[in-house]
């Protein structure tokens, strides 16, 4: 294997979270299911913006997210993903560039937005997600720097880009590019109702042997197993992925890899604030350690560091120097 | 004097607020004075963003956070100010009508985008403000829903609105209007650098008797007056307006109304953290008790009421039920 300038380069929608305080009764209205994220178009983007209260914008989406997580954690990453020409896009490279990730995918007018992620926070701390995927759902291969890609030694690709077709290809040429340069290839679940929407896809990406590290929560494994029992679904999926890693919330996390198996703890936190990007940074720190050769125990550790720093405020993305928490591990 | 269907009809920049963290290092790098607001030009605009870290955007402006501060007291607000047709334009509209506020002012392509303000915080909790007025800088007399202003109990104007010559020319017609209905004229002095910039032209305007509620900071009436003793200060510029508030952060409020003198004490808090929209909610709360029969003491009250909420979290506009904070009073 040559030489890699890269840690982790990270496909995924390129997303501005719009976030905004709601009532029950709001979710009730308009038929949400709460926790849930849903796509929606432009229309019903519309409406639902004027049924919101005043918002917050902060730039955000799955692997952009991981991407940010890895910077702070000193690993060198980079991001893929479709912005429009506009403020919103600018915005998003702007964020993604200053946390010191390599983002250099050029905006693309399609007559299409960047994309945004309403998101409607109940007073218990839930977030119902509702995203207009707008220009990111015109993510070409084209689009795809393979030299970039044959630079990383990780490619980590969120399971929310098989939604659209378009970037659903680039994904699979991006798959290709890296397995030809014997790079790992990773992949997120990204949700339930994703795993319902795609399960079939996702199988056949494992049993083709494209993936080699596999990211699920408890419910997104067994919902890929179709079982709903955690040992038995990492049973049936471990035999399909080189590595697997099923984060479990305050109950920790697991991995299998190769026969071997870790378990971890959930770090210990003063707070829960939020838990958006929890699954996001938990990546961050799993691949920041499988990219500099730590074991699969000191990867799972990594990760748990990140998830906890990220649940104890507000945001998606890491605000504290993620490289001295994680102290010797990030070394 | 006839009827209103308003409370108070806020003119001010419409400005979408970009916050990010920021190091003591970089504000001496960029020659930057602590906690002052400065204007920049687009290219400086560009040249600092790209300087800065990962932010999170939420509308501000000073009267539009005081017109937003009015509708959450169950206030009947309005805002006049100046957007581009732009994402941030629209961001701005919708947040101020989604807090209730009456907002009408159409957007105007000038060729320059939604005015923003890059707020750099520092670890001390501190915020320098680099504000890119664009668009908000040509809001025309012509924009004046002239209606509007004469359906207003109070018509209130912000200092900032002094610097640029075209929103300056709109709010002397304003006043015009104003006064010619035998509407209240209030203004904030907005900063001590306004102040400076600008001490003139707001003497003349105290001075030919055009305002009716003056309000200020200790610091900025005390450069009003020339003289950097508060009491003095107060004595001095009292006689040229019927109604003084000053604001004195933890020290409480003072008001002095036709020969009347009312001082309050600051509400309690719990905790200190975020300054900004301190002056701004103040504001709403004096007027909503002054457009509503308050007394001089009571809408001194409202103020305090409204200022503790909002410097107890981040932001410059209420995430609290302000009518239910401020009870009785605002009944």
């Amino acid at each position: 294997m040559s030489s890699t300038r890269l840690d982790v380069l990270c496909i995924g929608n390129a997303i501005v979270d719009v976030i905004a305080n709601a009532t029950d009764a709001l979710l009730h209205t308009e038929g949400l299911v709460k926790g849930s994220m849903r796509l929606i178009d432009a229309d019903e983007a519309e409406r639902l913006y004027s049924h919101m209260g005043p918002a917050q914008q902060v730039s955000g989406g799955s692997a952009g997210n991981t991407a940010a997580g890895l910077a702070a954690l000193g690993g060198r990453a980079a991001f893929i993903g479709q912005v429009a020409p506009d403020q919103l896009g600018k915005f998003y490279r702007h964020d993604l560039t200053a946390a010191g990730v390599e983002f250099i995918t050029p905006a693309n007018d399609v007559g299409l937005p960047t994309a945004r992620s309403m998101i409607l926070v109940t007073p218990d701390g839930h977030r119902t997600m509702n995203t207009f995927l707008g220009a990111a759902q015109h993510l070409p291969a084209s689009a795809l720097d393979e030299d970039q890609i044959r630079s990383s030694s990780i490619l980590y690709l969120e399971g929310y880009l098989w939604d659209p077709e378009t970037p659903r290809f680039a994904m699979v040429r991006a798959i290709e590019v890296a397995r030809e340069a014997d790079r790992k290839v990773a992949f997120t679940l990204s949700d339930t109702f994703c795993v319902d929407r795609h399960r079939e896809g996702f199988i056949e990406l494992l049993d083709s042997g494209r993936i080699d590290i596999l990211f699920a929560n408890q419910a997104e494994v067994e919902a890929l197993a179709g079982i709903a029992h955690l040992e038995t679904a990492v049973e049936v999926i471990k035999g399909k992925v080189e590595t697997l890693v099923v984060t479990r919330s305050e109950d920790g996390a697991l991995a299998t890899q190769a026969g071997e198996r870790a378990d971890v703890s959930a770090e210990p936190i003063r707070e829960l604030v939020d838990t958006t990007g929890a699954g996001d940074l938990f990546a961050a720190g799993f691949l920041f350690g499988q990219a500099r050769g730590k074991s699969l125990e000191q990867s799972l550790r990594l990760g748990a560091i990140c998830a906890a720093e990220v649940i104890q405020h507000y945001g998606a993305r890491p605000e504290a120097d993620l490289r001295a928490l994680a102290g010797e591990l990030a070394a």
